[in-house]
């Protein structure tokens, strides 16, 4: 039902679609992305949160790609009732996420919704990623490990999923000093997005959930189902010592967990079944 | 309220936002653009239609740049009930889009809104325009003839405005051999797409709207005001004979009309009321 990158390196699934032009370097990344009032954020949210949000998604998807932020369009489909004063902090709040991630406006566009249906806030927004760094979820394997930043679970209860900063810098390292073998953002949460990592490699994984790097007061079923968190995953290949202490050297200030290991696919089988192992301890 | 074009080679207003790297060319063209239920479309129209109409409005935008459609995204936010077979017939509606256009679908997403919330369905895509072929809306002087191709008004109560094919040959034609001074597409009517051509070129216009090509049934004051024509609106410099003699060859079965004349703008202001001018027949 969702087709994706026609001519494009990378395969269904993946953060963004890729344009894949002969020689072309550094390659273009396509990327879609919708936030639904009552669904992605509430009718009371201050609009320029909402704004950053919506932007920032967007960022987070590069990032996993090991690219970078372009040009956005910007599509409102708002109700007849919607205040100038309303938009206007949106766009504030796109505008101060555009000058944190180095992303440029390039136009926009406002639709009617009838009366009382839901405002719907679209962006469209190319990238570029060089083609060396371009970084897949297909192409983990056995024995890689599986690392996540930053910590998990409590986003929307927190706040967080409105303010977050993606980890646009810590990806651009990543991409240029250890290039991750996969990597993904945590957009659904670990439960759902390691799994579509998994199977997109075609390979199995481990991991005990009591060892996940959990945001205060939050449970580990919240942890691996909440969603939002907007961190990297990704799989490192080689010895993970002299990988850890460069990063704690270039980001002290980011937790990076190795939370489990990439396994042969019939060592344990990915099936919707599949997670549950983990969390029954497996 | 719509920031549109930073470091771009058009203007606020153009039908598409134009990506203007130093020496590139082709140029990149962007644009985004939603479809809403029950404002676009019923809610009870074929979704293959549906899907045709999201596709078109953007490639006509393409067209009136003297620009070609290349990749698209799309976007649905989708109320929980929608069937798999609705979204299967949009998508096929969207295919024989692209096929005939020659765009690629690269990537899409579904999301939610609401139960009661009306569907939206956003497109967002690149184009290619050769930078000698790029055509503004800001680029008409006084003298220039004004034309527009096909018929105008009723395309809503005929349903037109979802199957039509917009004038992408005629338009890819026109900046080949007779390029425009300024071209758009009509998409909001006449009497509100003549009126910012003119205005992003500092001119005045003048024309009879008895004369304008009208579809079968529609009055004068429906082909002026209807919209979704998504035929071009373009100007021509220079002697009109040998242009509309060649059009005649290479589009035979397309009308084109000449409809009237840039002037300078303080022979007739163009204000809000400027329009009403012209409907009294001055």
């Amino acid at each position: 039902m969702m087709p994706v990158a026609i001519g494009a390196a990378a395969g269904p699934g993946d953060d963004c679609a890729v344009v894949d032009e002969p020689h072309s370097d550094p390659l273009t990344l396509l990327k879609t992305d919708a936030i639904v009032e009552g669904i992605h954020y509430l009718a009371d949210t201050a609009p320029e949160r909402i704004g950053w949000k919506a932007v920032m998604r967007v960022v987070s998807d590069f990032a996993a790609m090991g690219g970078a932020p372009d040009r956005f369009l910007v599509t409102l489909a708002l109700p007849p009732d919607r205040q100038v004063a309303w938009v206007d902090g949106l766009y504030q709040g796109m505008a101060r996420a555009l000058e944190w991630c180095g992303g440029k406006l390039a136009g926009g566009e406002t639709t009617a919704v009838p009366e009382r249906s839901a405002a719907v806030i679209s962006i469209a927004a190319t990238g570029r990623v060089a083609r060396q760094h371009l970084t897949l979820r297909s192409t983990a394997q056995p024995g890689d490990a599986i690392y996540v930043t930053g910590r998990l679970g409590g986003s929307f209860a927190s706040g967080r999923h409105l303010d977050f900063h993606p980890r646009l810098s810590e990806a651009a390292w990543l991409v240029r000093h250890f290039k991750p073998s996969a990597m993904m953002d945590l957009s659904d949460g670990l439960a759902a997005d390691l799994p579509k990592l998994a199977r997109a490699s075609a390979v199995g994984f481990t991991l005990d959930p009591e060892t996940l790097p959990r945001n205060a007061g939050v449970e580990t079923h919240a942890a691996l189902n909440d969603g939002e968190d907007f961190e990297l995953l990704f799989t490192h290949r080689g010895n993970p010592q002299p990988f850890e202490a460069a990063w704690r050297t270039a980001f002290p200030e980011v937790l990076l967990t190795r939370i489990g290991e990439m396994i042969l696919p019939n060592e344990l089988p990915i099936t919707p079944g599949g997670w549950n192992h983990f969390q029954a301890g497996q």
